[in-house]
């Protein structure tokens, strides 16, 4: 169960080894929005996602024997680094069971945190969950789920208390707060920060066209799954259905969610690059997309963004600068 | 006279209008410097560059009667943008006179934060101090000159003291802190800060290869100018020669300078993009260079960097990506 104690314990946890990322904003951006802009930027934070919150919540609560043992994730990267970089600082042998397609860069780089990278071929129909089971079971592996695992969404919940005082030294009591989801663990464990923290500022999901599964399970009232299992350039936040204990979290608590193609979440990455000057990938750009391209369905004076990540391969990024310049 | 005092006095009337600027860190970088690599961003300060401290630091402390006359600034970007940020948030009319052959960017964005834009034609000899000086006398303007002048060297130096706070949170005491240095302003006023706050600190000025005034001046021990008067790709640093005001500071508190040449700047950016998730311009990028290129003319197991700007255009931005990849 995770409500807002998980959440101050995992903070407990995850004090001096997570970033206190920035609320950033631009007078460029509030202009283009039609209101004030405000910007969390997770894509600082270490391994360039939110996802270490969620990482050294899971490692740092596991019983010392269960963390010699090691653990286990699947990933296609973010989660991947996440629980790769706080299994190393605890000494906690990883395995991460990647798809052998996901992005050079972060198979790379969870090579590079000291984690066993395990690759399997998702086109020719191989299954994650069979490969890691087995692992699991032979080596006495602990496996830390991306969203659907209660530590994991009161990691990400710190991002929420963050948000929570920063707001309120803005002076921002009341606003959407656009949040990047795949599974909905972010969203939830922010969601349920700010229903304690700052009651007046309400979780809105921001999805790809063509994976807005959160979306169309809120607007149902019951977990619905995407037809297409791939096919977004926002590769970090395409799931095949909401999560099922984030789904009940995310519909007693959010708003409706909002929905942008991968051209805009493209030029809302250009946007960032000119205005903030932070590096945001796909699918950690879509909040601040939806706040930028989609204002009519935005309430209020104030509207914050939370940009999840900034794991952008270089020659996407170089694209949508040299497609979409300063993004306006 | 710049002393510490005045620093303080800065950090008072900036307090709530600048942000603190991260620190941020990645252990790629670590491995690629062979140290632990501390970068200060500011890059991510108002305007994108550190360069909205000195000149908040300017306008907001001059007699309200100067301040309804207005300012003035010759700038071929930051700095411009600096001063006029500051501007419009007093209601003071700002005149910024650009070179002609400034980032498009750069103008537009000095001319968006509400300046009046006057260009002049580098190329064709026109002086812009002659240009100036006739419409700071008809206007009765202020001239706010962008590093010979105390109150912007005060107004840089907040950027030291949020440093030594920060190496004292992250555990370090003695450190070189690589300074990207054009007149001298954010080198002299960061050295004045860490001089009182942190003294294990050594400000290193770092320079654009064929235009090491400083470097060249403080081994000298005179001030010496550069043959080219541009011609770098490092734009926002390049200037003739150290400040009249500036060059006493930096001679009594400086180590040597370090020089990187042009491809170097440009690969630290990517590196930057690729471990940082931020957005620097190549003068902003020159200290982090210095620590990942010049490891041999630098002491100690830690360096800091300060990122002083990130008022890169696309097109130079995407060509980096595209050279150098993840800055390996």
């Amino acid at each position: 169960m995770t409500d807002i104690a998980a959440i101050e314990a995992a903070a407990t946890r995850l004090t001096g080894h997570i970033r206190r990322t920035p609320l950033l904003s631009s007078p460029f951006l509030d202009a283009l929005a039609g209101r004030r802009v405000l910007v969390k930027a997770e894509c600082l934070q270490h391994t360039g996602s939110f996802k270490a919150r969620g990482g050294w919540s899971a490692v740092s609560a596991l019983p010392a024997a269960d963390r010699a043992r090691g653990v286990i994730a699947f990933s296609s990267g973010n989660h991947a680094q996440g629980v790769a970089a706080a299994a190393r600082a605890f000494g906690c042998p990883a395995v991460i069971v990647m798809p052998a397609d996901a992005p050079k860069l972060k198979i790379d780089n969870t090579r590079a945190l000291g984690a066993e990278v395990v690759l399997y071929d998702r086109a020719g129909g191989e299954n994650r969950e069979d490969i890691g089971a087995a692992l699991a079971e032979a080596r006495g592996l602990t496996l830390i789920r991306p969203y659907d695992e209660p530590l994991v969404i009161a990691g990400q919940g710190t991002c929420g208390l963050e948000l929570a005082e920063q707001a309120a030294e803005a002076g921002v009591a009341q606003a959407d707060v656009l949040v990047c989801c795949g599974g909905g663990g972010l969203s939830a464990g922010v969601a349920l920060a700010l229903e304690s923290r700052a009651p007046g500022l309400r979780v809105r999901p921001v999805e790809p066209a063509g994976f807005d599964d959160v979306a169309r399970s809120l607007a149902a009232g019951e977990r619905l799954s995407n037809t297409a299992p791939s096919g977004s350039i926002c590769d970090a936040i395409v799931t095949p259905s909401p999560g099922e204990i984030t789904f009940p979290i995310l519909r007693r608590l959010c708003g409706p969610g909002l929905v942008v193609t991968d051209d805009e979440a493209l030029r809302a990455m250009a946007a960032a690059f000119a205005r903030l000057k932070i590096v945001l990938e796909p699918g950690g750009a879509v909040s601040l997309a939806a706040a930028l391209f989609r204002p009519d369905e935005i309430a209020g004076d104030t509207v914050i963004c939370v940009a999840s990540g900034g794991n952008a391969d270089g020659a996407t990024f170089a694209g949508a600068l040299t497609r979409f310049g300063t993004g306006d």
